[in-house]
């Protein structure tokens, strides 16, 4: 994208209505714009990030064989009648009648409708297991929104929904999912950890969070260095086997990790010292086991294999897409803006023309920039080298490839490292040999 | 993906529901169900289609300049209070109350909330022309939602804003979306043609309706048989240069095309006999000029050359996305099910074993699916061979790679063209590059 012909607006001003980092600089870079209370609408470049990242969610989904639908934003009120929540759910439900008084709701989560879709097709144990997911835009009107899209009304969730026959099965199914968690995290440059999480009345141990380490995070967390630099991307499982995913799981729930409501100062004390890690976490996942608590209270049974009507075992999955935007910030970046991880960036690199209508300059630039003209941000502008490198900076873009008219001459760039301001005097091969390699 | 394990369900019964063809057959092949009144949740297959239809839209839309962002679904009503809509706009306004007693809406389209973001954004004539769209669900409360998602109240519209700094710009730009609804609409495999459109108070003749040709088609259309057969995607067209845009439109524009709405009989009958074509129409795409009605009214402006006020020229651009997946269906079908055009369909091919459990069966089509498990699908249930041919028919994938266990030995198998029925007796990797060439 040419920056002198898109919709990529910067500022230099920090807003004064944003209290946290990442509202401030998702506001400054351009990324979003509110357009009512805790609702916004995504520019070129945010709406880029917010894609990089479903698109992560979607293939680790998709890896342990869950399959995506796409749920409407707008519910039936009578399918929360079914459930029992209707009533429950407090405030943050937003109630809509429609023309005809019918009342619907704005979807805060979709167990209900889940529940009866799979009801509707599913009618034997031997389509199970059945693992369903979708990213869609959901709502809870937050009494007092705030933090930007981290406390946001509108906003975007990738929720899934195990459906098993026993609760050996939905174990398995939760099991892989934790997998896929720890994969996505990780290759959205991340550490997200794992942290047993209160699983209210149904009980079990089945509720984990996931929580990226950040400054500014809303709880405190403890965790066992253990749980530091493990490679999930590189550890083989083989997730149709429950003794593989059994291992597994141990291996991510042994050591402890605990947010302060779940801590448990005994169990910590037993960790050895130099392995206690304290800090503060953004939650970015939540994944929970429930039981047949929706099965059963809407009634939805498949026949077993003796002619029974079996309530499925079921389990949800989220992970909070457009919350993550924010918390990749919080987790990432400096006193010069964000620094994008690779995978998440909205332009692999920024090409910097540092002398904008110099024949030179604007040849090494547009052939770079014409190889490269989906993944590259050009600054084609007229704007002063301070203002670009700032801008740049502010931005995030993982690399920048400043093009000036002396080195132009001999057809050399420098490249800059945002994240490590490392900076090397490279051909312009040398360069985006580099930069495709992506790190 | 195998259907043994996928959310795939088909159905043999006509659904009592539904009354046209694409409603009957989107529900029979398991592309969406109905969870309130008008409102769809798209299963597997019907995502995929949605999908693919997005992205060729998002390709096409790009491809003229246009820039994507994502406004979100819920509007402030005060947005639409600025522009006077608020009271005018019917009951088919989703109208909301927060639990501030805040007045908000479920977008049914976008012009307010655009023209606001561009009026926070651009500042200068410098920055003028400036496209904007954005692929987003919407909400209109029909008062008898019918037919499918043909006219279903949440919907997914890709919506399109230009802003310029004057008629003749304003008309480029309208001219621009011209051909890019061209080029989507042939890559989609449809035909889709303009016809003028009535432009209401504001007058003018920049308004065109794209409708796909199709017997049980909602307008009656009458066009020059010109229209016919043109190449718009090997056409090249200097999308910067207003002369050669001016040259593109009036070859679309010169010959006759009218829905009734809008059918002159005088000029009808000018068009020589043989090549009058008359037939039914499905709107799916509207573009329209209608200058600067919004800036004005929102009182958006942007400084001009002379540092006078200017208020921007507007266009908006619409392409009903989930409204084509029942239009394509209505343009594209046969007794016996869907047939979908390769671009749009959900699956390049279905793998059909006819005797799975057979070891060389299996093992030919394991080869063929590890290879494109993303793309195919494998129909590897213990169905009769009879029932698999009929779904396979029904979902309507461009191709069916059939695999007996007699062919299987010799290292071929029966691949069939849905759409015309044409069998061949070809070996797996004649089959496979026929297959994977596209058509």
């Amino acid at each position: 994208m040419r920056l002198s012909r898109s919709f990529l607006p910067t500022f230099k001003e920090n807003p004064a209505e944003a209290q946290i980092v990442s509202h401030r600089l998702m506001l400054r870079s351009g990324l979003i714009r509110q357009t009512a209370s805790g609702i916004y609408a995504w520019l070129p470049a945010g709406l880029r990030i917010l894609r990089n990242i479903s698109q992560i969610v979607r293939e680790e989904q998709d890896s342990v064989g869950a399959q995506e639908v796409l749920m409407p934003t707008l519910q039936s009120a009578d399918l929360w009648k079914r459930s029992g929540r209707y009533d429950a759910y407090g405030p943050e439900m937003l109630r809509i009648q429609d023309r005809h008084k019918r009342d619907l709701l704005y979807g805060p989560t979709n167990e209900e409708m889940i529940t009866d879709i799979f009801g509707q097709i599913i009618n034997s144990y031997k389509e199970l297991p059945q693992t369903l997911y979708h990213i869609q835009w959901k709502f809870r009107d937050e009494v007092r929104p705030r933090f930007g899209v981290m406390r946001g009304r509108e906003f975007l969730m990738k929720d899934a929904y195990s459906f098993d026959l026993n609760y050996e099965a939905a174990v398995a199914s939760y099991q892989r999912m934790m997998l896929a968690y720890l994969r996505t995290f990780q290759r959205l440059g991340v550490r997200a950890v794992p942290m047993r999480a209160d699983t209210g009345p149904i009980g079990g141990e089945l509720s984990h969070e996931f929580l990226i380490l950040a400054p500014t995070g809303e709880s405190g967390v403890f965790y066992d260095a253990a749980l530091e630099g493990q490679d999930w991307l590189d550890t083989p499982v083989d997730v149709t086997d429950p003794a593989a995913l059994e291992t597994f799981y141990k291996r991510v729930t042994t050591p402890y990790a605990a947010t302060d409501e779940m801590h448990d100062t005994t169990a910590w004390e037993a960790v050895p010292e130099e392995r206690r890690r304290e800090g503060r976490g953004v939650e970015v996942g939540h994944i929970f086991h429930f039981g047949n608590k929706y099965t059963k209270a809407m009634d939805v049974s498949v026949v077993g294999a003796d002619g029974e009507r079996l309530y499925p075992e079921m389990g949800s999955y989220g992970i909070g897409v457009s919350r993550l935007v924010g918390a990749i910030i919080e987790a990432s970046h400096d006193d010069n803006g964000i620094i994008w991880p690779d995978a998440v960036a909205p332009f692999k690199a920024v090409i910097i023309n540092l002398k904008a209508g110099d024949e030179t300059c604007d040849a090494v630039c547009e052939g770079i920039y014409n190889k490269n003209t989906e993944d590259f941000l050009y600054d084609d502008t007229s704007d002063r080298a301070g203002t670009k490198f700032a801008n740049a900076d502010l931005m995030g873009h993982p690399w920048q490839i400043i093009v000036g008219p002396r080195s132009a001459k001999e057809g050399r760039v420098e490249l800059k490292r945002r994240a490590t301001g490392e900076r090397h005097d490279l051909t312009v091969d040398e360069a985006l040999s580099l930069v495709l390699a992506g790190a």
